[in-house]
């Protein structure tokens, strides 16, 4: 699997993005981690492999105590991605806003506009 | 599966995330779609079916023309989602870039820090 592919496979699972908000806080020990979630170990030991295997984690190699920190800067490539589409849906907003002020406007003058002049239609071009 | 799960699990595909890139040039037919990806169309149409299934396309209603066009906007919450985190990796790098400079000021000056002034290491506090 590619990267990117591996990184939003990871991240198409609520407990796996719970875990990530988790130790947005601060690293953490698997122990505690497991706590609020009502899991197995062994459950949330296949989640943590998922997040590491997509670099999402690194975890300690201290033998007692192997905690999980988050490795935030794996994120950076899906912002990246979305990049090229938050254009496209800001764009649709301000067609949305565009609409919506007409629509006040025609309420405001109590006009309504000739069936032949209706608002541009919200959709891409 | 919920709708964050949803659109992250159709992102996870570089086919469907070609696809996306594709339309959002604009909306075009699934034989169109498909072309460039020398894919057969039940292959294509699998695709589109997980897309639409999260939101992220729309296909027209007419019987000849079934026009895809992305739904760029889905991708919000996951920008949403991922502005929690932005800050944990530029805190990343803007600490990686006081290191660089420290590193470039040693260089200047030729002087060396004693081993118990290192650098603060890298890594999330």
């Amino acid at each position: 699997m590619d990267r990117l592919s591996a990184t939003f496979s990871a991240l198409a699972d609520p407990t796996r993005r719970a875990i990530l908000a988790r130790l947005a806080l601060g690293e953490t020990s698997v122990t505690e981690l497991a706590e609020p979630f009502e899991m197995s170990m062994p459950a949330v030991s296949k989640h943590l492999k998922v997040l590491e295997k997509a670099g999402l984690i690194v975890r300690g190699r201290e033998a007692q105590w192997r905690p999980c920190r988050i490795e935030a800067q794996a994120l950076k490539p899906v912002d990246e991605w979305l990049e090229n589409y938050r254009r496209l849906w800001e764009q649709r907003f301000d067609r949305l806003d565009a609409y919506l002020q007409e629509l006040q406007a025609q309420e405001k003058t109590g006009r309504k506009k000739a069936p032949g002049k209706k608002a541009r239609p919200i959709r891409k071009k």
